[in-house]
């Protein structure tokens, strides 16, 4: 539902708010940060509720909410944010960005890595399976499997690289030793709001009104590690050793401009069952973003050099809208809980725009060349990988999500 | 380390503990009901420290603390539960146990599945690789696969039959129906007490001190979900609609008595890498338990009859120690809460004592018959499955877990 917070014409009294080419007034994220503290003087109903759940240490109480409780703070605050006469009560509350120490938004009960990213996933089985890259259920269902919540952190803390157990092909066994193919994946989050109850599958329509919100992620991953360990129950230590996402809950409601037709199915492709077919889904059930990933190296970085965009791809390549992948979760009847994250799946583009080193370099078999002649197959210490992205459309203001930053130290 | 607490003559002012076949003065479990609160006033020093940590509605504090304060508190409250003079003062705070319900003991953060017993590995997998049933890496790592937290529930709860896609062998595409493969799987569950820091392995010869104790598990299964989604990144709706434990934490230190070598590994098998290989952990690093399940199905309990034994199997079937379980899952820098929950995988004897009806009726094509000549081959709505078990030696009071206990309902 659009409204008056969407409006591009709307201008705030926080000067740099406006033109922000990431976080203008109708963005309006929402976070954990030190310092701060909602002002709940100037809310009443709804959005006083909000406020007062989203004044703790973590914003499981106010995601578990929903959306209706959303709207209302985010419509009252940019209200506010809008008047001029209300600067004057506000601005004790309004912090710079660079004085604020940005945490992890919630309390991540558990997350769920789905693999919606058909170009990923096709790219990815290519180099395993040539004739057969997609295996037989992916078409059918959104193919997802348990992550560790406990080493998800906000961006900006370092990854350390990890040690694993590698076989090389002609060894008798493994070695323990830093992983030689550390890479990043290029993810989507998303925040789960309002939970569901053990046994009790959420229908397919009602599903979107569980997501809160989104965020970026980046699934760091030790291919080495990965090849040994994942056969036969999936990732493990491959992925567990540290998950970055960006600090700020891009609301579902600062996204609804930038609602589309989840890309129609090729001739050819099976059409899901029922459970997890809607056709309102399908019209308005993808999201329109721009995704990016830059890389700065050590010799970048010592040399002055800004982050160079390596790869970028939109979310429209995913195979699975965000409805889908919540309603198969809860089909068995799992349930979920307010402040549980899912990721997307690596998101590439067809032909080109990958979303992992993996995919860039042929499997390792082909570096890229950065514009200072570095070349990477995977990360080398030092190297700092930066997520970004953006939604616009003609007519509204443009919506970033931040960063979702990482740089890597030695193991 | 074994010390008065362990003294097969000790003898408890609450007589119905004396000779309790589960919970005698020797076992004193920890766990979470209502009604129920320590009594403080007696305690002095670690051990009222511990207390305290334990006054909530989640026992995380107590477990964070480590070994010592738990040791603490264990003797002194087997010292006052074995003082008569003490009785008067600790009467109101005893409670019977019909009087009380059990919570889960602890906000379970991240739970963990370990795939550590051999022949159960080896059983299944000869189901689907018969000339290779264990793959290379099984006896280099514990394999292991992240669960899902939010699904699990104390002994009790009514596991609903799951619905979910099912793929025929003849069939074109899946269809979505309750699971006519529904599963039971035996599994030991260990309890993580001190956390770990991320990026911060723990070393072999610590890991011990960050278990804090162990409880029943059954990890039900629907097994034509699993084999329709299982590939490539593991289970996933085939595991995550529930999964039942034991609700006393029995802990580390009531098991001291129990603790064995771990069986010699095969001549011929790879001596696992350094950072998995302990001598001292070797030496005593198994626990000693009988575990056993039993089958009551709707036609014998509408008869009368009490639950059957369908299945026995002991603990010194698992390959790797919760020492080697903890020092791989941190191996790569994964960071461990207090209250983090591993499940061994599922724990079945060579030659039999199978640990799921997946392999008691060869992949579901011999029925196991029961007494009253019911036959199954997997789960009906109606049965149920109760996990118990025992660790017993001469010269020590026996020691039970209590029940792990669920019945099946119709989807």
């Amino acid at each position: 539902m659009m409204d008056a917070t969407h409006d591009q014409n709307l201008k705030c009294w926080v000067a740099s708010a406006n033109g922000h080419d990431q976080f203008p007034i109708q963005n309006l994220p929402i976070g954990i940060f030190q310092p701060g503290v909602l002002a709940e003087g100037l809310l009443t109903g709804d959005a006083k509720v909000a406020a007062s759940a989203a004044s703790g240490d973590a914003l499981n109480p106010l995601l578990a909410l929903g959306g209706r409780f959303r709207l209302a703070l985010r419509r009252r605050i940019s209200e506010l944010l809008s008047d001029a006469d209300a600067e004057a009560h506000l601005r004790k509350v309004v912090h710079t960005a660079r004085d604020c120490v940005l945490h992890l938004p919630a309390d991540i009960g558990d997350y769920t890595d789905f693999y919606a990213g058909i170009h990923h996933a096709t790219a990815v089985g290519t180099l395993f399976r040539p004739d057969a890259p997609l295996l037989p259920n992916y078409k059918h269902l959104p193919v997802a499997y348990h992550g560790r919540a406990s080493s998800i952190r906000a961006s900006g803390v370092t990854v350390r690289r990890p040690r694993g157990q590698l076989k090389m092909p002609e060894a008798p066994g493994p070695v323990f030793e830093p992983t030689r193919r550390l890479d990043f994946e290029l993810e989507l989050g998303m925040w789960v709001g309002p939970g569901s109850e053990l046994g009790v599958p959420v229908p397919i329509g009602q599903a979107r009104e569980h997501i809160a919100g989104y965020c970026l992620l980046n699934d760091w991953s030790a291919r080495d590690v990965q090849t040994w360990e994942y056969q036969p129950l999936g990732p493990f230590l491959a992925k567990n050793f540290m998950t970055t996402i960006s600090p700020w809950i891009v609301t579902a409601e600062a996204l609804e401009p930038f609602r589309i037709q989840q890309p129609p199915r090729p001739s050819g492709d099976p059409r899901p069952l029922p459970h997890l077919w809607d056709e309102s889904d399908q019209a308005r059930g993808a999201v329109d973003l721009d995704l990016e990933v830059r890389l700065r190296t050590e010799t970048m970085r010592r040399s002055g050099r800004e982050p160079e965009r390596i790869t970028a791809a939109n979310s429209q390549s995913l195979y699975w809208t965000a409805a889908q992948m919540l309603a198969h979760h809860t089909s068995g009847g799992c349930d979920l809980r307010a402040g549980d994250l899912f990721g997307s799946g690596t998101i590439s583009n067809a032909g080109g725009g990958s979303g992992s080193l993996l995919e860039l370099s042929k499997g390792g078999t082909d570096p890229i060349v950065l514009s200072n002649g570095e070349r990477r197959t995977f990360l080398l210490d030092g190297d700092e990988i930066i997520i970004k992205a953006r939604a616009h459309r003609p007519g509204f203001a443009s919506i970033g999500f931040g960063e979702c930053r990482g740089i890597v130290a030695a193991s």
